[in-house]
C-alpha cells in the first residue's frame, strides 16, 4: 500500500469564490513530493452567485481532466469572519466536492491547523513559515504566490504525508471488521 | 411582461443535505398558482459528504429535466443552529445553484421571513400558518408533508408573486441605464 502511495497524485484546493487556489502534486519516495501545477481561479464579484459557481465548477473540472488526480484534499471551512464570505466559500466547497464525486475521487478535508501541523510541526505556524516550508519541500525556485496558491500546495503535501496513515488505519479497520473485532496483535502491528 | 409571467414555471427549493424539499408550481391568472410537483430528496447520513452532494445533484438535475422550470427560488441559508448542519446545507446550496446555472436558469434567494411575509403578510408566521396558506393557495386536498416539502412550495409561490415586481424593477433599471439616468416619469410609472 505504501509503495502504491508513492505515486499518489493529489489535488489540493484552498476553496473560495473570489479566489480559489488549485494545486496538483505527486508523491515521490519517502517524504519527497513533486510539484505538478499550481494556480488560482477567480470569479467576478458582480456576476450572479449561480454563474460564479458554474465558472468555478468548469475551471476545476478542466484541471481534473488535464491533471487526472487520484484524490482531492480540500480545506475545511469554518464559521468565522465575514458571514457572506463564509457562505460563499461553503457554496464553492459544494461544487468542488461535486466535481470530485463525479469522477469517483475521494475527498479529504483538513483544517488549517492540521495542514500547519503536518508541514511545520506547529498547528499555529504563520503564513510566512508555511510558505517557506512549501517552497522547500517542493524544491521551488521561489515562494508560490498568491497565498491561496501556497495554501493549495500545502493541503496537497499534507495529504501526501498523511495518506499512508489514513490507508493503514482503513486497512486496520477493515481487518478488525473481517475478524469481528480488533485483535491486540493487529493493533500492535498497525502501530509499528 | 406580466402576461408572460402568468405561465411562469417555478422550482422552489428548501435546501438541505439530509432532506431537501423540491417543488414545481405554475403561475396562473392574477395571483393563482397551480401545483405541479412536490417531494423530498434524502441522502444517507453515513455516506461521504462528496457522495451525498452527488446524489443530491443527480436528483435535482432529474427534476429539472422532468419538469423544465423557467426559474429557481431557493431559501437563503443563515449561520444559525448546528454549525455542521449549516455548512452541509451551504454545500448543498452550491450544487443546487450549479444545476440551475448549467441550464441557464436564474436563481432567486429568499429569506424565510420574506417567504412568510409574501404568503401570510406576516414575516414571523409560524409553520402551521404557512402550511395552511400553502394548502389554500394551491388548492391542495391536504397539507403537504413533510415540512421541507411545504417550505419548498412556499418558496415557489413566493417567487411567483414577486416575479412581476422583480421584472418591473429590472425593466426600470434597464430603461434608466439606456436613458443614462432614472427619469422621474419612468420611476413614477414603475411604482403604479
Amino acid at each position: 500500500m505504501v509503495a502504491e502511495l508513492q505515486g499518489l497524485r493529489v489535488m489540493g484546493i484552498d476553496p473560495g469564490l473570489t479566489r480559489c487556489g488549485l494545486s496538483v502534486v505527486q508523491g515521490g519516495h519517502g517524504r519527497s513530493v513533486l510539484p505538478v501545477a499550481v494556480g488560482v481561479v477567480r470569479t467576478p464579484h458582480d456576476a450572479p452567485l449561480s454563474v460564479r459557481l458554474l465558472r468555478l465548477s468548469s475551471a476545476v473540472e478542466e484541471w481534473m481532466d488535464d491533471y487526472r488526480p487520484d484524490v482531492v484534499a480540500i480545506e475545511r471551512v469554518f464559521e468565522r469572519g465575514n458571514v457572506s464570505t463564509v457562505m460563499n466559500t461553503a457554496h464553492a466547497v459544494g461544487v468542488l466536492m461535486l466535481a470530485a464525486a463525479r469522477r469517483g475521487l475521494e475527498v479529504h478535508q483538513y483544517t488549517p491547523s492540521e495542514a500547519k501541523k503536518a508541514l511545520t510541526g506547529n498547528g499555529r505556524a504563520d503564513k510566512r513559515q508555511m510558505t517557506s516550508m512549501v517552497t522547500r519541500i517542493l524544491g521551488l525556485a521561489e515562494p508560490p504566490k498568491p497565498a491561496d496558491a501556497a495554501d493549495a500546495l500545502a493541503l496537497a503535501v499534507c495529504h501526501c504525508w498523511r495518506a499512508p496513515f489514513i490507508a493503514r488505519t482503513a486497512e486496520l479497520g477493515q481487518a478488525s471488521r473481517v475478524r469481528g473485532g480488533t485483535t491486540p496483535e493487529k493493533t500492535r502491528s498497525g502501530r509499528r
